[in-house]
């Protein structure tokens, strides 16, 4: 017996997303009678995807139904999921990425202010959550992940679940070693986007022998092939020399869009990147950004073209597969005790050696209809904790931090202090750091977010009143 | 009635210091009777002082015996106190300056490998006691005393206490204010050269508002003062500006060297400096450097001079008074019960909120023959935890953890990501930090510590072995 479940889908205009949803749902039984409610302050997005979404499951003969609405707290109602995929990052990407050039720093994005932008709204939405439909669960979708869900989780009672992408690459690198991805068994530990694979087996043996022996016979061939016929491939290397050089470097192998990471010295200029990343230069270079956004959007541009022709086959368009996405194997999970192995983002709470119960992990866990059971892993070796996890960690406080008190000027601490952290590059001076969050902060599209952060210049008797607490 | 005891001097030759210590026993009727070994490898220094702590008893008539040794294991035998001030970083201290600015630092010592070669005598040391006096307290006197003790007490069963002079910069805080420093209660928290002062009363009362009012109305006039006659004043500035700068920022005061730091942007050149830190350009500067050592060297000279001339009285020459250090205070407290309050570096057990269990803070304690009884403190300010106190206790983790697996790589990785805590400013590219590591360890007068770091290029199948350890 199916058991119909209300999904709330919070920036359901990120219409490749959620026609995926869409699709994952017509293709679980379990779920079948289910209503999900798309949300978006985009009223074009969100008639096109309602849309869609009505013609798929007349199309396929499924029960599922939808409702769409701009009101946030009107979708939350009666909710028992809630996923949440909205942000405002790939708003003014290009002008962003504008301002970092002009400051001096490199194109990629600042991980000292990168994402804050998108604090306010994951909060709120857990917010509403708790008021609206407390007992529902909330799969965060959308970054930051790791800093979000500690907020979130910390801040609230709500339970949450991160969910993310780049774990996938254990796909790649199974294709690279010219393995059959489903005999492989692999652990990949750490924070979000910063995972290590701390386990990994092939038909059951210890695949790193066959890594290293790969490393040593085939890797300059494959390099090569990338550079000669870079069309050929994808976007991102997740064997780049710049993943081997961190494998040589820490012993393990770092997975999905870890390996983007690895130290801000990758990057300092085009060439840097092309030797170490191959031939896109790496994750949003200058020759990566374009082509990236390319791809982001030529399957929206599909959607759209088929949404507004009516006499068109949905079904024809997007084929009923099933993507790889966890969110419904998850509700799955959580309604029907359908258990499974997924890679969450939840408070650590003792499952990764070393970090603190209450910081946001991305561990395996097996989801049923009792919650998430985290499965323990092996400690990461201590050179990955103390050069990746635990600095990762203080900029996420750090970061935290200024959101929770508006401390405009921890942004630029941030920036002078946290820089090796960055992809962007080293910050020289004060006057660079200070002039770059006066700039991007004062931008009109920043707005929404940036009137938090506030130079104020309190008495000193107010300061030492703030700070100065007591130990209980 | 006196208890006498047995006191090991490591590094002996520091002649200021082992002449205070004497003349602090010689005032410590409770020590009566105790006997005192001075170790050094220099034997010309630790014939001098030996035989002018032999004039100094004889003239005043009291009751302390010596004995010298170059050999350190001789010394420590039946030892009931070994104290450590032996240490090599005021060797070469202008060749290293040299060589810091070189590669593009400036001139402070930098703190990615800085006391670096202190670590292996310290540990020394350490096993030592362990091995031939377990009993005996070790008070570690010399630099890194945050590093070292840490080291010491995670890795030998030895009862270590680390001592430095940071925390009587509430005495300079005191007179700039105008304050008479004995009716002045302090607390001041935190790590070792890096303290804040919590508790700042005077005659009972809060004198936090007495600093705010000084800020309002003095500060400029005394910054202006000490520019125009800087010859009147110390070398060191404990009211500095850039000292004001971090209250403002924090909300608490910087005590002592913690007056030092603030961040690296305070240092970027001459000028800058001469602004923060008045006219000698703060610790370190070129400015300062020189006269600073010549403070140094002075009562040194005065000593050789006295030594070498056994006509003189070394009574007038060095007047039985007791000096400020906390040594044999300590000695007296553990020995004879006489309790005392004493600003220690022990690890933390839970006295500074935030900080593990096994890293050592800088607290207050009382100090009786029951041991070390820590005083709890308040929390600091969390933007003090985040910008200060967390970042240093991941550079020492990265420091001990280099230096106890020898990772070369490592050193030049922290210089890379973990230049914002230096004092020598950022690190601009992987080239610069390599090339500065190579070349410092190279340095013929490094190679005894520096030998340990090797650029081990370990099978693949090695590091995964060594690397990939198993959760328990």
């Amino acid at each position: 017996m199916p058991t119909p479940v209300k999904v709330t889908v919070i920036g359901a205009g990120s219409a490749v997303f959620s026609l995926g949803l869409v699709k994952d749902l017509c293709l679980t039984e379990n779920l079948a009678g289910s209503h999900v409610a798309f949300m978006d302050t985009d009223e074009g997005r969100l008639d096109m995807i309602h849309a869609l979404a009505e013609r798929y499951v007349k199309e396929l003969g499924v029960k599922l139904t939808f409702e769409k609405t701009t009101v946030r707290q009107d979708a939350l109602r009666d909710s028992d999921f809630v996923i949440n995929t909205a942000g405002r990052e790939y708003l003014h990407g290009e002008e962003r990425r504008a301002l970092h050039k002009k400051h001096g720093y490199y194109s990629g994005p600042n991980f000292g202010v990168n994402y804050l932008m998108n604090l306010p709204l994951i909060i709120e939405v857990a917010e509403d959550i708790e008021r609206i439909c407390p007992k529902a669960w909330l799969i965060q979708s959308g970054n930051p992940v790791f800093e979000g869900c500690t907020l979130i989780t910390r801040q609230t009672g709500v339970k949450a679940i991160g969910l993310c992408h780049g774990h996938y690459g254990y796909f790649s690198i199974a294709k690279a070693l010219g393995l059959d991805a489903q005999k492989v068994q692999w652990t990949a530990p750490g924070l979000n986007h910063l995972i290590w694979l701390t386990e990994f087996r092939y038909e059951g043996r210890d695949a790193y022998p066959l890594l290293d022996e790969w490393i040593a016979t085939k890797a300059e061939a494959y390099w090569r092939e990338r550079e000669e016929h870079p069309k050929k491939y994808g976007l991102e290397d997740h064997m780049s020399r710049a993943v081997v050089d961190q494998y040589r470097r820490f012993g393990l192998l770092p997975v999905g869009d870890t390996t983007r990471g690895g130290g801000w010295w990758y990057k300092t200029d085009m060439e840097t990147r092309l030797f170490w990343y191959g031939p896109t230069g790496g994750f949003s270079s200058d020759l990566h950004y374009g082509p990236w956004q390319e791809q982001r959007y030529r399957p929206i541009e599909q959607i759209r073209a088929v949404a507004s022709d009516p006499s068109r086959s949905v079904l024809k368009a997007f084929p009923p597969q099933k993507t790889r996405e966890q969110q419904v194997p998850i509700i799955d999970a959580l309604t029907n005790d359908v258990a499974g192995r997924f890679q969450v983002n939840v408070p650590n709470q003792g499952a990764l050696p070393g970090v603190a119960d209450d910081v946001v992990t991305e561990i395996p866990a097996l989801i049923d209809k009792g919650g998430i059971h985290r499965i323990q892993v092996n400690p990461l070796p201590r050179k990955i904790m103390l050069e990746v996890i635990q600095p990762h960690i203080l900029s996420m406080e750090w970061k935290l931090h200024a959101f929770q008190t508006g401390d405009r000027e921890m942004l630029v601490e941030g920036l002078l202090m946290l820089n090796a952290y960055h992809q962007a590059g080293p910050t020289t001076s004060y006057e660079q750091a200070k002039a770059y969050v006066d700039d991007l902060l004062s931008q009109p599209y920043e707005q929404e977010w940036a009137s938090r952060y506030t130079d104020r210049k309190p008495s000193w008797a107010k300061v030492i009143e703030r700070q100065r607490r007591k130990r209980p």
